[in-house]
């Protein structure tokens, strides 16, 4: 049965659950589709994760290849597609713990930047698994700076073939998934040399293992690059190339090509591959970044609901731990944040789409812009959730800490989203030198995309507030946050500006801008999810309580972010201190308010218990026994250690005495 | 040989690293003695962390209790003693990574707890190892508020005997360390009833495995907890007690007692137990939380000083990722930090030992500030540090993920002194309830603690600086900290009284400051800490370099702090906008200026390679020729997959076509 404690919770929800799971959904015909898929993935034991904190890397793997495997019969018995409606929840089922996903990057990056034949040759067999590709670029002495990667691939004008070479030890390939113990072949990334002139990164088709066997082929040097934080399952590896020859026709040659002579010719529009980094960028942001938040929440929130510790008044029952402040003052505003990004990766959805379609016209103006707004929100959203996770974890104690709880796994998992896909400064810094820029063409009455116009608006001088009430007014602290961002972008560029006229050179300028900076695209990023939420709130047809609860959500949102950030809007008075402590009041004030939905909110996420694989956040509440049943299950409770024949009785005996 | 980035970063340090490590030490006498006794454990291969990130649960257990039983051994070979001056430097030597700290706790709560012929009859056989003891208090459903303990102890005066019991699942006793799978032996503890009345918490001496055969004894059902985020070395247990019977005399009876005829005696002072929390408390300060602060910064500055990655100028070499403001904004601070913290331990230690000699002596005046410096430290300090560990490792991109970076285990370890030994919160809480107080009796004109009297003091209306300078000087950014603590404390104090008057409940008024008290708390020991660092540097005596470049280090830790908080020093006006600017140009600037010390700066932290077991933090810079030695031993490196056989050459085969 349901615990008690978690039961009642249940029972005074002001809106309706399943309406409102639907309408994050995006409707009930979608929110039937997703359980449906969820349905089968979990009943198939193939796909159970019941083991997984207990498993060795080497274990983690061969579950991964057996799950990746398992699938494609899956689907197939489903009638599931790659392109079908379905397939945006299977990887949700699956939480991610499955093989093969870099293959699937292997195939889009032959889509994007290969010709015709070179697709009609490749994507067949790489869809029938007739081989298994990676996507080899990062190497160990290079990561987001692509152009300083050093491997090389020369061509020889007599064989009509590259040879491809790691230099140095930096120049190895490191990290790329699936390539360390799974792949026959791989994208390989390099410098391309011609007659001696080097034309910059290229990419190749290699394979590293025979197709019988398995063995690596001549002049490969690969592997496991060994234990990681989290990712146990996936076999990121290590690849040395050793004068290894590949044909004239595997260097994809959409945009570009090695004529047999040697000629060198550039051909279409590159820009196209920006939009497959956006398009990478936007992606990660729900599925890892918003969903571990939602269901670190979803563990904690529920555990705080059924955790009774030390008593709130004297003489009753002791309290749970929900309903003291400071654990509300932990758990509630990660809560508005995880609704906070679903709202804001539906807005950068709709605009990625847009821009599709646009760029499907040949028109590529919007590019910049995507550019700038999938950099900033994977580096601000990643962050954000990154931190959310662990205040969640922590907001356990020492039951969070077990891997039981699911808790660490999803920290140890979300924080490498801050390093991947681009790290987090420095897709910042992209963003700012946008947000610079952008600035400065508005202030000399240019036209500037739709996401950066608040820049050439008038502002108000001041806070209009008068007291805390006023604060729970969108346009209020929308406005604040307005204010606080054109404050930060145009004060830096105003210093950037100052220190090159001052003599100091471009680029020296801009690194001692870089701190500013940075902090000026996170709080661009901010103020557009905070006018996305309230936008999103307005639009909601008020029924069955959502858009009320929304609403408190939307304001907790926005005055967390004013409370934690407090300096940047006090700064220039354009919010006082007496303002700040109006802010506070009504901050505390909602805390209280949401804490009285709060179960029902995390419940709206929809997650299984399987999916959540948490002792602690199971939808009934028994999270004690469940721990106890878990803890059983161990290996280390399997077997007598060695340790006590070989150490602890030799110990004990050889000095027993007659206790 | 070591890499010529970081060779040239020693060639130029402003300092004598040597005596900047004696002076950390205490003296070069101190420095001579820690390497020695490093040497000594280095050198023996049974202390060997080399395959640590590659060892199961299971293994690691093994090669923990592996290392305690041979450091017996290597203690009495080397002539070294618990109490001897070696003993504290035995620790960190082998990094924590061993059994029986929990047998530690055992022998000292009985010394604390124990009548002198409990000290007798245990403490001889504990200290041969005839047994192996642990420390049973928390309980699946309680931790830090020790009265919900639900574990039942039932004096049952016919047999003399105490009955012990869990009543229920929540009163499993859950995490002792050293519990799951070592100990012979366990203080309980336990509600005391006699006659059906209940006397609170007791400590019970209980054997929980057979001395012949290590085997459970009756009523006893205990085992291994599981998988953990880290520690995977101890064996965190659990425990039921069914009927278990134990004598009268195995209740630790030095402060109370039940005589034959079940009457209770309550003798002697209790206070002495808050102590034994402070000191546990205090003494993790150092080993848990600022050793490991700096162990990241070292392997994150060294590892910054050779990653070079993009340009910082066009047309010149790839630039130091050190070089940039962004990183240094990453690392400076922490390293800031580090060396602040160790001055605040040195502090606290002298305040501890006082209060001990006046303990001594019989005189409890200290022990409220005590309790209050040692749960507010103990908060701020493992808070600070896990989140300067966890900016270290994402500092270091991609290869900070991996485990042979040695951060995560680091990041993964220190979390946990976030929640052990009080959680955090509730210890700031506590803090906040004496500063609260404090307040008050400074505000009537009584007279208060050393470390709270500042609140009774005049203060200036508003910051008295100038220009960036002028926020150089300690006595503006110490005032300024002073100021901003005070505020905090007097306002969240008036707040919490207003409630009051206006006729909320106590206890509920508390609850509804708790965020704001938590923040009080935090102020007053930030402002400690920067009171502290700018006095420790004020008494060096001005020598090879040793005080400016701590004075630069105070400085950066002082104007850090501002920056980062910068709403609390804005709040009222104490410091205006304007001063604001010239905080964050300061701070800038000495991130430029302590950048050129940043490797010296943590050499002199004098970690031995094996210390730091880090493929990035070498002191010879060879960081990837490491990652791909170490890569190369991990297991899985060392066989086929069973996945091939099984799962890919069935997937690869079954379709192959002619490639």
């Amino acid at each position: 049965g349901v615990n008690p404690d978690l039961a009642s919770e249940r029972q005074t929800a002001s809106f309706s659950v399943e309406k409102l799971t639907a309408w994050l959904d995006g409707g009930a015909e979608q929110t039937r589709l997703r359980r449906a898929v969820v349905e089968a993935i979990e009943r198939d034991p193939v796909f159970s994760r019941e083991n997984q904190y207990f498993q060795s890397q080497n274990e983690r793997y061969e579950a991964a290849v057996r799950k990746a495997v398992h699938l494609q019969k899956k689907m197939h018995e489903m009638g599931w597609s790659q392109e079908g409606p379905e397939s945006k929840y299977i990887y949700r089922a699956v939480s991610g713990d499955i093989a093969f996903l870099l293959h699937r990057i292997f195939m889009r990056s032959i889509s994007v930047l290969g010709s015709d034949e070179q697709i009609a040759k490749w994507i067949p067999p790489a869809s029938q698994y007739q081989l298994i590709g990676s996507y080899a670029q990062t190497e160990l002495g290079h990561g987001t700076y692509l152009q300083g990667l050093e491997t090389t691939a020369v061509f020889d004008v007599t064989t009509q073939e590259f040879i491809l070479n790691t230099p140095k030890i930096s120049a190895m390939k490191w990290w790329p998934g699936d390539m360390g113990r799974s792949a026959t072949h791989t994208v390989v990334f390099a410098q391309l040399y011609v007659h001696g002139k080097c034309y910059g990164i290229h990419p190749f088709i290699v394979q590293i293992r025979s197709l019988q066997d398995h063995s690596l082929c001549p002049g490969i040097i690969a592997g496991d690059i060994g234990p990681k934080m989290n990712f146990e399952h996936v076999d990121n590896g290590y690849l040395m190339l050793q004068n290894v020859r590949v044909p004239r026709e595997n260097m994809l040659n959409k945009f570009c090509e090695v004529q047999p002579d040697g000629t060198y010719v550039r051909r279409g529009s590159q820009k196209i591959n920006y939009f497959t980094m956006t398009s990478v960028r936007i992606s990660l942001i729900s599925t890892e970044a918003v969903t571990p938040l939602m269901k670190a929440g979803t563990i904690a929130i529920r555990y705080s609901a059924v955790r009774r510790q030390s008593k709130l008044k004297p003489g009753e029952q002791e309290a749970k731990i929900l309903d003291y402040q400071t654990q509300q003052e932990k758990l509630l505003p990660q809560l508005a944040a995880a609704y906070a990004f679903h709202f804001i990766d539906n807005y950068l959805q709709e605009l990625f789409d847009r821009g599709y379609r646009e760029i499907q016209r040949k028109n590529f103006d919007m590019l910049p812009e995507l550019h700038a707004l999938s950099s900033g929100f994977k580096a601000t959203v990643t962050q954000y959730c990154t931190s959310g996770v662990e205040i969640c974890l922590r907001a356990c104690g020492g039951h969070g800490y077990s891997l039981l709880s699911g808790l660490p796994s999803l920290y140890t998992k979300i924080i490498a989203s801050c390093i991947y896909e681009g790290e987090n400064t420095i897709l910042l810094l992209q963003t700012a030198r946008f947000l610079v820029k952008s600035f400065m063409a508005a202030s000399t009455g240019q036209s500037v995309p739709p996401s950066v116009a608040y820049l050439a608006a008038a502002k108000p001088r001041k806070c209009p507030a008068r007291n805390k009430l006023d604060f729970l007014s969108p346009d209020i602290y929308t406005e604040a946050y307005q204010h606080m961002a054109v404050r930060l972008i145009s004060s830096t560029a105003a210093k950037l500006q100052d220190l090159i006229q001052s003599g100091v050179k471009k680029h020296d300028a801009w690194n001692q801008c870089t701190v500013q900076l940075a902090q000026a695209a996170k709080a661009h990023c901010h103020y557009l999810t905070v006018k996305n939420f309230a936008e999103t709130v307005a639009k909601i047809e008020s029924k069955a309580g959502i858009q009320k609860i929304m609403k408190h959500l939307c304001d907790l949102f926005a005055l967390h972010g004013i409370f934690s950030n407090a300096g940047v809007f006090l700064h220039d008075g354009y919010v006082s201190g007496a303002q700040m402590d109006m802010v506070t009041a009504s901050y505390l004030d909602l805390l209280a308010i949401i804490r009285r939905d709060a179960v029902p909110l995390v419940d709206a996420f929809d997650f299984t218990d399987k999916s959540l694989n948490s002792a602690l956040g199971c939808y009934d509440g028994q999270v004690y026994q469940r721990l106890y049943e878990w803890a059983r299950k161990s290996p280390t409770n399997k077997q007598i250690s060695p340790a006590y024949e070989k150490y602890l009785k030799p110990l004990l005996h050889n000095r027993l005495s007659k206790l």
